[in-house]
């Protein structure tokens, strides 16, 4: 067969061709945000919703990984050649730690897991994409989830062409009558809802918590409906208020619940792991059954083959040093956050107190807090703030898919020390000052505290 | 709104309403290759494609994080502070080794990519996933691949809902005239051909490799046709033969090959790292231009955050032990590999030589070598290989979508040490026999040398 030679041309891509994730506007979200950061890397950051980075030590990575190699010679009797090979070698797809993460989520939550139905991922995003690609069967499928949405959970629903329909958010999370009407609402459309995303504690963005009988009527809405909920719980353990309404795992009584949970925020990012609770039966189409954490090790087992026995054995190491508690292990960083949340708060009182067109929710664990305020919060205002004032937020406006939070912005509180944190928010004051005054012609504002930087 | 109080009922999903991936026939020979090498943990294994793991050392890992950990303080002037951050948190999608894996590719393969056209995966099957997952755009999407098809492509298309389009493999790989055929035909079927995949050096299944001449004309086809090729390498440096082709990469002079690495075969698989060299232009609706690498690393960002810093880390610290060379770095296990091949293949000519109707190939590099019998290779004779010789070995029709490949095995050579293979081959070729002999009638066959063990 004869092939003619063409000029040398370069390849080139249309975007227009590309999956439509791609060109989705919270893409450019994502995009704007870091370009904000990445130009102004000095600006004092109430953006990052990374974990506080103090106490790192690279000492600690060696230090786990010894712990965990201790524990596979000692409790799982492995030989030195059995011991490289669990790290070196390709390991089981479910993961080689499912019963620390099991241990673990006996002593911090009170759930009961049985180790064949968890599923290490690598980090929470991959679980909740293998969650909803699993779910997405057709183009009829959907997912509830509140609004305004964790990033994380919108990216994973574009990349498994899983519509998120969005359900309204009160002041203590999911407002469960509008769940109702949206789930009728959508199979009235002829949908097939498979599940209900939501993060009963210290969300992302909201910072909101559900209180306990809303979590038990959320579990009654999901038996009478037949609805799964997939629970994402990367921020509960970190707060020291007492009382902490237990996790809808941890009350659930039907298998309702897929648990998705993170070591980002009570480990370390850098080592990528994750896991699934997903003890659901699955009936196949001969009467044989599996657990959902069976179906979703299949996936992965395409997707990126197993999670890193290296770094999960760092994450091994780190709870088996604390008992399996991450409460324990995070002692030192949950008085940080704890800290910044109330300095926080107390600075937003001492300077906005006065302001009742302002307002703010105070949330007592997690990284975030909501602003209110009478005019728009934009990518221009954010825009502004980093350049003139040196301060970033994030707009809440990028949590609702442009939709709605036009007037709110998200406040982080992870990564800050005490002096950044006044010095930041003498900045916003002044920002918001300012902003108001323009509002209000020269001079007609109410006056804010804190000067300009 | 009022809620009726359902008797408690435990979840139950229905695998018919998952997604179909989950119960395509490749999804069912993983399983049940998996479960025989389970049941029979003692058999001799020519099944398993691992690495070699004679030379793992848990020291070693702590060496390689010490090595990368002094390249950042003394190459990248990082302080401490700045170290820990860099294992400890999240890092930049595209990950944070990508110089040192172009520096590899410079000195192994003489690839000259830029660094900024790397973006570092969850291993390569996660790279697959996102070009796969990038280039699927709407349901005319089509890929082309030879059959015999390794399993993580046809994994990774599956997950993607990318349809895989089989091109015919001859002796030395990818039937070309065969590729143009099924590429036209696809297109007068209205179908869009986003790209063909193709394992130019030993290949698995079929542990063929095309010469230089075949890899020119691939490159000519690809650009006449304006095709993008995916070229996966996970094999080519695992030689001592002199005078292996330059890869496609290599020959590329258009940006017509998006390059697939892998660190499993090479590095270690526990670290789950591979890399995609992805330097294709790509031009959005406005004009503006970004590297198909940043498409990725938007894709990778909703899917697994970053490959985890711990984890290239570890590779990093190998790769600058060894000058960023692969090759020098595999020198031992290369012997190894070179061993076990000819040890094979003088094994199979001593105990099969004299037969006519059995047939292999003998590859130069790599890990595998596909034998052709005169009957069926069926699961049935693996489970009887397994019961009654203790040996193991993968029929070919796995890869073939059961559309193939029945009177096939393959041997993987990559793990066993000399007596093994010896006792192995013994027992293969006793299996042999048997079936030969009930083929021909009890005393019919001619005999195979080789008792049973």
């Amino acid at each position: 067969m004869e092939i003619l030679q063409s000029e040398i041309v370069h390849a080139e891509l249309r975007a227009a061709t590309l999956h439509a994730s791609l060109t989705d506007v919270s893409m450019e979200s994502m995009n704007f945000l870091n370009q904000v950061a990445d130009t102004y890397p000095d600006a004092i950051s109430f953006a990052a919703g990374r974990p506080y980075e103090g106490f790192y030590d690279v000492a600690r990575l060696h230090a786990y990984l010894r712990t965990f190699c201790d524990h596979l010679r000692d409790e799982r009797h492995m030989s030195e050649t059995e011991v490289a090979r669990a790290l070196f070698q390709y390991g089981a797809t479910k993961g080689i730690i499912t019963d620390l993460v099991a241990r673990g989520l006996a002593v911090d939550e009170g759930i009961e897991a049985d180790p064949a139905g968890v599923v290490v991922t690598v980090g929470c995003q991959e679980a909740m994409f293998l969650v909803l690609r699993a779910l997405r069967a057709d183009d009829s499928d959907a997912l509830l989830a509140p609004i305004p949405a964790y990033v994380g959970l919108t990216g994973a629903a574009l990349l498994a062409d899983m519509p998120v329909l969005p359900v309204r958010t009160g002041d203590t999370g999911i407002d469960l009558d509008d769940l109702v009407v949206q789930l009728r609402r959508a199979r009235a459309e002829g949908r097939r809802v498979r599940a209900c995303y939501v993060t009963p504690d210290f969300a992302n963005p909201a910072g909101v918590s559900l209180p306990l009988a809303d979590r038990q009527r959320l579990l009654d809405i999901a038996a009478t409906e037949d609805l799964l909920l997939l629970e994402d719980n990367a921020y509960g353990l970190l707060t020291d208020a007492a009382g902490r309404p237990p996790t809808l795992k941890a009350l659930d009584q039907r298998q309702q619940v897929v648990y998705l949970g993170s070591f980002a925020k009570t480990a370390m990012p850098g080592a990528r792991v994750g896991y699934v609770v997903a003890d659901q039966r699955v009936t196949g189409v001969n009467g044989e059954t599996s657990l959902l954490a069976d179906e979703l090790a299949k996936l992965k087992s395409m997707l990126t083959v197993n999670t890193a026995p290296i770094a999960q054995a760092v994450i091994g190491g780190k709870l088996l040093d604390h008992g399996c508690s991450l409460v324990a292990a995070n002692r030192r960083e949950t008085e940080v956050y704890q800290r910044n949340l109330r300095q926080v708060l107390d600075g937003l009182t001492r300077r906005l107190g006065h302001r009742h067109d302002i307002t703010w929710n105070a949330p007592t664990g997690g990284f975030f807090i909501v602003l209110s305020l009478p005019f728009t919060v934009d990518d221009d205002l954010l825009a502004h703030a980093a350049r003139r004032y040196g301060v970033l937020f994030t707009p809440m406006h990028h949590f609702y898919g442009a939709s709605g939070g036009f007037r709110q912005l998200r406040l982080s509180i992870s990564t800050l020390t005490p002096d950044r944190i006044e010095e930041g928010l003498d900045r916003l004051a002044a920002l918001l000052d300012e902003r108001l005054n323009a509002r209000n012609g020269a001079g007609n504002g109410e006056p804010l505290s804190g000067g300009t930087s």
